[in-house]
């Protein structure tokens, strides 16, 4: 089964993913801060059941996860390639995710709601992500009541996602934005807007590889479709900005442009040692040679899927065993020479 | 005719090449700070005719060049190949050479000197340099005479040179010497055996690409052949402290050799503007990786001579015009990706 991320194509666009996510809290079960081991076993069975009872052709595609049995490893590289959070890693308590095959909408149980339904498509698709989270939303209420109040909306365990209990967001490659320091004035002028900006991870986390999230924060007081209407203007404006200065740059500066692309490249095709932060710092430059012509190269997968495969968890299980820190920068070398 | 430095197998060896220069004056006419510009001429034709008059083979494969009708880049050319030196390049007063076809031997007239006959042999053959320095010398003094004092030897402009009028040098590539920093340690111990270790370029110049040039300090009081012999002794150590130090490193750090190897390849092969400094750095990691197997590449042309072809003079011959500074990067880096 191809993953979302397998798309070859997604070089050539600036928005890499479209992502949804909705949380969801059972009426009947208190929120998870409270919520005793044998009531989380019982609303994961309870949800799990809810899809999985269903003899549709929707129902079918998932899979199920019980998330206390994995390895670090492995669930690191469930963080890498956005199924899970970070929160979810080092819970102690029940917690399980429903993962639809191509990895395209996963469901958790028991984070910090008890439900987050997650939709993510390739490129430029939040429409498509909202309609295939909006479908799995219905299909599970269809068999528990959600705690809902007709004044407030959707009841969440942290009131910043009570209402819609939507966060729409698109995942940006911004590599002149960042080289030229616009994305800071960019990133201020976005809480005006309600909406956010954010690394690679997530919260906190730090700009890998010139990607950048943008979120909306607020949840409350707008529908599911104006919230991603805004995002989605406020995001045309980036991309063109993006663009504009890429097409400027590679104008007026065409040599220095080609110059720091092809070096890049010429690095990740002959390096034998590489950290995680130069391999995406590189890639990203490589990333922004595809996207504007430059680099005539076909790698073997499109560079965010390397970007994902060259993470510390994802590294380790495609060797089958774990890696020290040292041993990863070789792996990670051997893997980038083969793959540009 | 394929000159000295294109052969093939030079990049093997930590001896780049094996030079002897010769000074001489001729009795008859004032030393060069002194002579008149008459003169200058007059001594000119005398020393063609001394060798260019005699029907010998080796007489017919001199060319001579009237050095002040070249053009600047002709001369910088000239002078990156060493087959001139920097006086030479903006003398205004006549002053030529007379060159050998495989460029090995060449003769200036009216340098410091009144001659210079020097004598240029690829890798470690200091006695064949040697033996055809002398060869020359003895040609042209067939049909001169030269200043010459019984006590104290043949008599030269600067006392420095007074005796032997001999220099003899090795021109060794020390890139792990270098990059441990044990070069310095070895260059002040050397003035304790009369050598001095010097840049690409001789006296004054930078260490560009780690080579260096080790020559005696020391012409009287010693016969030719001595000073030969403790030039190759200490050469010798030298050579066995980088053969040492690079097999070490090689094995006890064989990743980072690696990485620091291919990353320069891989640089070169791509880069679209490059510094003629940076190229002659990442010039001298392939060479250490050709000579220490790591790299099994085959570059068009040994990497010695693709240094000098690279130098501004060379680069500007080669595009058959002038170029300024970033044209210049542009060109090394156009040339760098074809011959790497």
């Amino acid at each position: 089964m191809t993953k979302w991320y397998e798309e070859k194509d997604l070089d050539k666009q600036t928005v890499i993913s479209s992502r949804i996510r909705l949380a969801r809290n059972l009426k009947k079960y208190p929120f998870s801060a409270a919520i005793s081991e044998e009531k989380s076993k019982q609303l994961i069975e309870e949800v799990k059941n809810a899809i999985k009872n269903e003899r549709t052709f929707l129902s079918e595609m998932f899979e199920y996860t019980e998330l206390n049995n994995l390895s670090y490893e492995d669930k690191t590289a469930m963080l890498e390639n956005h199924i899970i959070s970070a929160d979810l890693i080092n819970k102690k308590s029940p917690c399980a995710a429903l993962i639809q095959n191509d990895e395209s909408v996963s469901i958790l149980l028991n984070e910090e709601d008890h439900l987050r339904i997650q939709s993510i498509c390739a490129g430029y698709n939040i429409d498509k992500a909202w309609q295939n989270a909006d479908k799995i939303d219905d299909l599970i209420e269809e068999s528990v009541e959600y705690a809902f109040d007709k004044n407030y909306g959707y009841l969440t365990a942290c009131p910043t996602n009570t209402g819609t209990g939507l966060r729409a967001s698109f995942m940006l490659h911004l590599p002149m934005l960042e080289k030229t320091g616009r994305i800071r004035s960019i990133s201020q002028s976005l809480s005006k807007f309600g909406m956010t900006m954010r690394g690679l991870y997530g919260e906190g986390s730090e700009p890998l590889g010139s990607i950048y999230q943008i979120s909306n924060q607020i949840t409350l007081g707008k529908s599911e479709e104006e919230i991603i209407d805004s995002l989605k203007n406020l995001t045309a404006q980036i991309i063109e900005q993006e663009k504009s200065i890429t097409e400027q740059y590679k104008k007026y500066h065409k040599l220095e442009f080609e110059d720091m692309i092809f070096r890049s490249y010429g690095i990740l095709k002959n390096c034998k040692l590489i950290s995680s932060k130069e391999a995406m710092q590189l890639l990203s430059d490589v990333r922004l040679g595809i996207n504007s012509d430059v680099l005539k190269t076909s790698p073997k997968a499109n560079i965010y899927n390397i970007m994902m495969n060259i993470q510390s968890g994802n590294l380790q299980k495609r060797c089958g065993k774990t890696l020290n820190e040292s041993e990863r920068d070789i792996q990670r070398a051997q893997y980038l020479n083969d793959v540009i």
